[in-house]
């Protein structure tokens, strides 16, 4: 912890409008894009629902790929924004399939954007980012990505992909802030939210937002929240210091291992590994057993959680994003949902669990 | 500063939920509101986008009181909203008259709802709040009040008065953090706010806020900005203990010293004194003066400024909101603008001026 | 976290003066004394250091007992101030006995003060502290205890057993700040360090320290570090939340999962598990083994370390002090220490550990 | 502010230890000098006692420079380690002349060490240091210079001085935390400190403090207090950006701001300019006047105080001291005194005293 200079007449200190450029450049590096950088004072998902907002117009049609709730609001603000959405929804526990969007962008050959989330955080599924883009790229569509729950736990190139919005916040696999977020906006992005009838006036409005770019990136627009940008530079600090390639290898290897050790223990992956998001795992459950009996024996201070939304009545989520992306954590969650089994009837083979892991911490 | 207990696993620490509805109450009791009291998790301005819109439909009719930007900003959001909007504008450097509200209800008697600012943060106008509601509220109209730049500064008794919707953030007169706002909000406004048509999915909907009450006020909606509510749980805690009714009194203070300061200076206000907010104090420059250059040349660490939007292009601005309310920060911006003054060749008695400003800090 | 009121003319906040006395009365409640607790300004090595100098004078009489680096300084300190010292050393790896004290006693029955460590932090080894205590009590001799690695971690009351003077710092088993530290001193030790010839003018005189007592407990003498300060209070905040004795029993649980899961791997405690520390866990490496080999290819984000000191050189500890005392941490570093014992060769049994801290963590 | 990593598993976050010698490096170019730079962990005055006692041995001759209570502490310290230290003091309200250390020097040619305090925080008094050093130089003497209430508010060039040991605090006027201290040492001062009988296993040993230089300056001696080290760091980035020269001069000017209107209001300094410390003004009340029944009616939030110590009962002090060191703060402390002298009857020129500021505010 260090200390700022403190606005000596306020509570809060007054974050320097001189350093709003600087971390704009530092996510996009993150990010690895040359694209504009936008900073939002708020929690990602009012990023997401202002880049829908910013595109959407009467006569926009546009793809929503549907693997979670978000991507369901999604297509809510891009209709409520007078757009025609095609929801392109994929089965259960399933991500979507490259053919699925091949097969939908043919039926619609006048889409102009196509949204999806990258990896989601309920369910932990995570959807064929770079095969999609490098299909849309072709047929020069407009890509939104919520990258929310990917960033730092799944490589993501913005630029050579070539996606033209992503959306990210600080506090998944970067471990920092919730109070704001950002994304990045290419010129062909741009260009549609461009077009006349977008909102403004609005914590909605990327054009709004754009203003800041062309007034030379100094004080951002509206009234600024400078603890969460003091904690965010200090998020990007440490990330940097570690790097994010290695945060991204450091989730790759906490994912490896709980499947690994979870299918050694007996115990059934909801997603297939090859389908899934490195910040958390989710397991099914036996037949008999109930996610709150479970999690009711299970020893402390571990990170279990039931399952979110439908479908995920019989799910334990097993969490390992950002910090907890290490080997006392993996352990602790496979060691307590086995001793949470057995404490309920179930079989689960412990021993085999810890046998996995260790191997996956190997060097 | 004390050092609640971190997240073991994240930079930030987590907010107990359980805490939130104690900040509600918290703020209830400021505002002297037994209404709800929501909790929103962007800045105020959001709040007051999110209240024009959860209002807004085809067919309501309002009147939309402009002394300022925001005043500007509430009527496109109704407008935008759907909503049948009159515009009701004062004189420049005027707050609007009773008179002139009283006349436009009485040629628009269908009028449902009346909104405006309580005191301008850019300007320093303060508009006849009481006497404003006190009729309308005859009428049976719902009202929304923008008191972010009136709290702590005025009295708001927000029930005694019978405001319907009430907007405030914590970083003025309070000097709290800017990454949050909080309204209250009346029956008579959750009435037109439930009627079909408004948002939902949306971070400017406050019937997704309703959701909070209804599930008993524990978790907030969405990803919490923990960093935010416990620097509001500080200002809180500051707050309390000085009083709201000492703080409006310190505030009182300090607008009073500043302006007969000002007065025995021989300078002039842009606003007269009744009508002027107790947050700042906007001065006119003599003629040949400009802002800019004078600013120049004043002594730094004092809380001068130009002042903001048209027909403030020869106006200073004296800052005494929050913890500048107070003798040594009155003192400095007087002296200051007064040597700034005679440094570019005006006349300026600051000796006058102090010992105006003693009388006012004479206990 | 909260924010406090910050001096607005520096970086950093001036601790209000009116409430140390309210933290010296919440440290006696932990401690359950009525004697009187100084707070000293400084890491808990100089409130031992200034408890011997302040005691010793050319004619005391003392027994000391060495099972420690800490216990050999006390001594020096006693000699330093020109008291005659008996050391009382212990074997290696075992606590001192009553029946040696006795002895000591008998021997030397002009004895005034006897000092010991009550656990300690390096060895993890614990001394026979209620019965020592009985006995000297017995006797009529002035007891000081080092409880900076006890408190919090094994039960401690100072007025029941008849302790004079406890030395703790909030470091350790109360995970708070590292830089003060307090003292609890009773009437009979007030006497001897009131004896003419104790030092003053020196941050090692517990007179000087008693000046602030004298003067109604207001503001400390010296100046103060207020960051420790507010750091303190928070931490009183948690451990008073928590309970004291929730924390011992915490610390207990710990202890024994660790070392029944150590017995259940076939590793070898170093001290018995009567004779320890709740802290920490010392256990003993097999023929052949190295502490930095083995550290070296053990899992990272664990809580081993090599041994410290003379006699240690084959030992490793592992660490559930603080916010360590809990089942993923005591889990981690038992299997992190098997997966090390096992990639240098050695047998280690996991899976019989991990039952054994299922079954100590099955509530 | 910024957020570094936090230790997971307790509250207050480590400090790391590979950052210790940057902080020495950082004091040591802020003291100009490349002497060894020891970090104390406790506040300024144990730092000093530690020098003294380190220094101390029965055989040694000192001058000791008594302008204050600080001064007296350093003799009682150097005698209770044994020296023989002939105490020189000053006229009241005077700093010691470079005749009386002439004088002092030649009576007692084999003296060894001189020690003084650079300026004094109670008085505002300032020893002629240049002159001083420059003689005792030329002599082989020795130097210790407490310049905890000079640094960042005079010049202090160690090294071309030639001073031998500086003892720093950060918490005047470099704005910083109290809780821990600097040392410069010189190899002569090496040499002396060296010689057999000097202190060991304590906080006041710098032989002790001498291992962290001799094991490659990593982790400090002892337990660290990691919030200490990291508000040592803001302050340290904060002197840096601003310069120490920088502040030395908004010091210089705020002193003379304050003298002069002082003067200009017919106030009379009880120090005069040239001897004075540019921390803070000690003016001499009227007769008659009371300082207690005078602040009472001083307007709130200004930094005024009751002189100090013995002669002291008839001063007030202004204090310019760190971020107070301008313009605002001068201001009100002299129109506060001002205004109470006027409400006590007594004649203040407070206009006199503003034009006064101003004209050293004047760029």
């Amino acid at each position: 912890m260090t200390f700022d200079r403190w606005n000596p007449l306020n509570d809060v200190p007054s974050f320097p409008a001189v350093r709003y450029a600087a971390i704009a450049d530092r996510i996009g590096r993150i990010l690895k894009t040359r694209n504009d950088v936008l900073l939002i004072q708020a929690e990602a998902v009012v990023a997401l629902e202002a880049a829908a907002l910013s595109l959407a117009r009467p006569g926009l049609k546009a793809i929503n790929i549907v693997t979670s709730m978000y991507g369901g609001w999604f297509g809510t603000w891009l209709r409520r924004g007078g757009a025609e959405v095609v929801d392109l929804s994929a089965e259960a526990a399933r991500p979507i399939t490259l053919e699925a969007v091949q097969a939908a962008l043919d039926a619609h050959p006048d889409i102009e954007v196509l949204s999806l989330v990258h990896a989601e955080s309920a369910s932990g599924i995570r959807n064929p980012l770079e095969e999609i883009i490098a299909f849309t790229r072709s047929r020069g569509i407009v890509t939104v990505v919520d990258a929310v729950a990917s960033i730092g736990g799944h490589a993501l190139n913005i630029d050579e992909l070539g996606i033209d919005i992503a959306v990210i916040g600080p506090q998944k696999a970067l471990a920092g802030p919730a109070g704001l977020s950002a994304l990045s906006v290419s010129p062909a992005a741009w260009k549609l939210i461009s077009k006349p009838g977008g909102p403004r006036d609005s914590i909605l409005s990327l054009l709004d937002q754009k203003a800041w770019l062309d007034a030379g990136r100094g004080a951002l627009p509206g009234t600024t929240a400078p603890l969460e940008f003091f904690a965010l530079e200090a998020a990007l600090n440490r990330v940097e210091a570690e790097g994010v390639d290695a945060i991204v290898a450091r989730h790759v290897r906490a994912a490896r291992a709980t499947r690994a050790a979870l299918a050694a223990m007996g115990a059934e992956l909801w997603i297939d590994a090859l389908h899934g998001s490195n910040l958390l795992t989710t397991a099914r459950l036996p037949n008999g057993a109930d996610p709150a009996a479970l999690l009711s024996v299970a020893p402390g201070s571990i990170e279990l959680s039931a399952g979110v939304g439908p479908g995920a009545e019989r799910l334990i989520r097993l969490n390992h994003t950002g910090q907890r992306a290490r080997f006392d954590i993996v352990l602790g969650n496979l060691t307590a949902y086995g001793m949470a089994l057995r404490r309920r009837g179930f079989k689960a083979d412990i021993s085999a669990a810890v046998d996995a892991i260790a191997l996956h911490y190997g060097d």
